[in-house]
């Protein structure tokens, strides 16, 4: 093996690879010699900054990437089959992790695929690095078939777009692509890579300075004014908003909020589709915000003063004749912290300011083991009874996510992750991508039929990665939410809404989808059938999926 | 049942239906009306055109979409469970009948799903018209959780975008979004169709006139100066381009090719991906530019005029270091017709001018039944001796598409459809879409495991249509031509390089899958099983899956 004429990095160790340019320009194969590429400052730079963890889908514009990765042990790969696999589970790691995965992604039409799940990130600040390859850049201007306008793509889904346009700027892209992925209180960031960049020799740069997540907060709150206006209202509701572990819907804030409640004798509610919310024992039970406009407005329209931690102002979630868009006047609005930001300490400084006694652990009852065939309710009873602590709930749909959370405060502590972009097919590539980023954690994806399928080739990567998640399938062979949506005016279902709305000719084996792809699975018609399954998945360690007939 | 107070529009019966507004504003229920909306509007718009088939996926901000089908019985609706088996679709559709179809998307993330087979429907010049529902006007500035620039993601792969921004322009905007589908020789169109005034009353407009579709040729051609380039040219080389039944590659203008070719001695090439292409016995049998670089250029490089008969100058897919991205210069280039342009008429002129003698029919012979276990070319054998007369053959990937082409010139007459934009994931909504469009032909997917699955949810369409489609699955379990570029410097595969391009860990198995999503499917692992297999499926009325192990 012939040494390397480049100074070995620290961290990581170069391996001599063949070098297709000076085999071309030999004229001839076999010559070796070891290079220190473009694609190997990327990874280099991305390491640097702490990201070690890519979801990838590489085409041959990322082949350099991909061959430098020989170089990087410690960068762990997780491929997906399907673009929006690993923007989602790159969402899922990052939300669990407060820190970037990177996902590496073919051209316009790749990231393309990945878009939806980008979309669903970036409501819910999660920092995340897209790595695209681009044509050789001297192929671009023929407008060659892979060819398309990655940048106009990747705006709506990007708070940073930087286009590599050279080798000098390999190193720094990278560690800003990082910092800007959290600032903002996070955000995604992309950075367009072409073959010929990736491919270039270069001396080796300097590792770029760690660079500093960006945790300010840049608002005006005022301690002083957030106690008077609160201390002055008549009927107060509380709005807590999802992420970290200091957001709004963290523990340490969920129990500076409750002791507030307690004594001033406020309500209090989790938005809708918080990015991640600590949920179980120990744990005040907050219901969620209604999403239909309106139960929301019962909720909202009498309060002189709403609280928003790290919550946004309450809008309706479609716009409905009859209900204004925005719930709740600015006026009435107080924010206690911004969305994506620490809130924990703010609350607890608020309770501590009010005289609000210490906080009571509640005691929340279990609902008992119901027997039978499955009904939502049922299914969420016994999750919640079989639950293991420390659990991550990745939900999606509403046939059982919304069962769910009216009785998983009882359950064993545990995260929950929820879709908080609309775009349906996040549940189970989320789930993957918590599962990787917390291996001694179980995950559970509680999902819906028709929104599963947009993403299904997720069960390939859950197999393949061993990955301790639980799948369970609310089978009910039909767009229900929809189906809700269309009868909200009181008409009955049109026959052809009807044919538009339902998945049951033919119905789906998820049974069998789940096993093509390698996942162990089961069906269950009935509680006591759903509690063994899940006591046997749970005791396993790598995925399940279990089909809940409805 | 009611009677409308509006005047029923001929060709379509207007059922009354619940208004969702006028219950609201009555605050209660169960008072029926009969409205013509905004919805009906468009679709009526476009059925008025002869776009009678949506490719739908809908939402929440596309329900009176939705609704308004039941006075739409002729307008069929093909639902998919993910966007880009509706694109997908409606780009095979378009293809075979040279005419949209539309497709039904939510919002910007269900449009983002979309956009990969959207971006081969460009490529290949496919007319579609898109139709995205969005928020309510008036919901939009609250960046409610759906929100997103939709503009920003449609351009790229639309020749033409139109926001509506009131009831006055639908039927107008359904009028034109045809047009503009069939402009530029064949693009994408796409309506963005806010959710309030598909919902809104309006008085029933008269229909738009029927749109001309746009056949002109906009070059600045002559017969006389091409007939002198062509004489005095020594080392010709034609290239055909694919698409409508007037292109390089329909019948009539390969005829008329093989004529000048027989005449005067030059070489004759399809374009690599051809949109469309008419092969088999009683055509001529013309290879395809090589993919890669360096057969290209052995065929292009010593040629002092090349033809251009529909296809683009020719460029290598990607760049390539050592090799020019434009393989033949400007002024050795001849163009006789525009890609997307009708060509078969100047080419015959060509072949007269020339004193061509009239075509012989060739007489390609069938390869040899082959025996054992399965190859690429058993594959190709097979499949060129089964193949019913008219089928349609989607391919999508390398490992049997080369391999068929090289033997398909004797097989039955049939139409090629391959993957024009290098998004992969197109094979199979393309032959369900051409399915829905040609009822009364067989269809064939000749497809590679690994492009298959970022579009699996169309198996369940095809059973859902009982589409007569019979899918061929080459089971290699890899990404075989991400391991032909890494192995083209003649290097090993490294070892995470030789991971991340393996699928065999778990191995799909395609026969459950697609036995769960309601496919019949079948394993061949001999070249008598799958002509059997093959020979069985045909027989059928509905689709088939065979597993080709490899």
């Amino acid at each position: 093996m012939p040494q390397t004429s480049q100074p070995q990095r620290p961290g990581w160790s170069v391996q001599p690879r063949r070098s297709a340019c000076a085999a071309l320009a030999a004229g001839g194969k076999g010559r070796e010699m070891t290079r220190y590429t473009g694609a190997h400052a990327l990874w280099a730079g991305l390491l640097d900054q702490g990201v070690d963890t890519c979801f990838a889908n590489p085409g041959t514009t990322e082949l350099d990437l991909v061959r430098g990765l020989e170089s990087f042990p410690k960068l762990r790969c997780v491929v997906a089959l399907q673009e929006n696999v690993c923007t989602g589970a790159a969402d899922g790691y990052g939300r669990m992790l407060g820190r970037p995965a990177s996902t590496l992604l073919h051209l316009g039409p790749g990231f393309a695929n990945g878009i939806a799940n980008l979309h669903n990130a970036r409501r819910a600040r999660t920092p995340i690095v897209n790595i695209i390859g681009d044509h050789t850049s001297w192929h671009l201007p023929y407008d060659a078939p892979l060819s398309s306008d990655i940048e106009s793509l990747a705006h709506p889904v990007s708070g940073w777009v930087h286009r590599i346009t050279g080798t000098a700027d390999i190193a720094a892209a990278a560690a800003e692509s990082v910092r800007q992925s959290t600032a903002a209180g996070g955000q995604g960031s992309t950075l367009i890579f072409p073959a010929d960049f990736q491919y270039a020799d270069m001396a080796e740069a300097s590792p770029a300075a760690a660079t500093e997540k960006d945790t300010g907060q840049a608002d005006d709150y005022r301690a002083d004014q957030a106690l008077a206006r609160l201390q002055g209202a008549q009927r107060v509701v509380f709005l807590l908003g999802g992420g970290g572990e200091e957001s709004g819907l963290g523990a340490r804030a969920q129990r500076a909020v409750a002791r507030i409640a307690a004594h001033i004798g406020c309500s209090v509610y989790a938005e809708t589709f918080p990015a991640r919310a600590e949920r179980g024992q120990g744990l005040p039970s907050f219901d969620r915000l209604p999403y239909f406009p309106e139960p929301a407005r019962k909720v909202l329209d009498d309060a002189d003063l709403v609280v928003l931690v790290g919550a946004l102002p309450p809008i309706t979630y479609f716009g409905y004749v009859g209900h204004p868009s925005a719930l709740v006047a600015p006026e009435r609005l107080l924010t206690i912290s911004l969305p994506g930001r620490p809130a924990a300490g703010r609350v607890e400084q608020l309770a501590d300011a009010l005289g609000a006694p210490a906080y009571v652990t509640p005691q929340h009852a279990l609902p008992p083991l119901p027997e039978g065939e499955l009904t939502p309710q049922k299914i969420a009873a016994v999750l919640a009874r079989e639950l293991p602590e420390r659990a991550i709930v990745s939900v999606e749909g509403g046939t059982c996510g919304y069962p769910f959370y009216a009785v998983s405060d009882a359950a064993r502590p545990h995260t929950v992750l929820t879709n908080t972009g609309g775009a349906i097919g996040q549940g189970l590539p989320v789930a993957l991508g918590a599962a990787v980023a917390c291996p001694d954690r179980t995950v559970v994806g509680l999902l819906s039929d028709g929104s599963t399928q947009y993403t299904i080739q997720t069960l390939w990567s859950l197999a393949h990665e061993n990955a301790r998640v639980v799948v369970l399938i609310a089978a009910n062979h039909q767009y229900a939410i929809l189906r809700n949506e269309l009868r909200r005016d009181g008409a009955p279902l049109g026959e052809r809404a009807a044919q538009m709305t339902a998945l049951d000719h033919p119905r789906i084996d998820w049974v069998g989808l789940a096993q093509s792809y390698g996942v162990p699975a089961s069906r269950a018609e009935t509680a006591q059938q759903l509690q063994q399954q899940l006591q046997a998945a749970f005791a396993g360690t790598g995925p399940a999926l279990i089909e809940m007939a409805l």
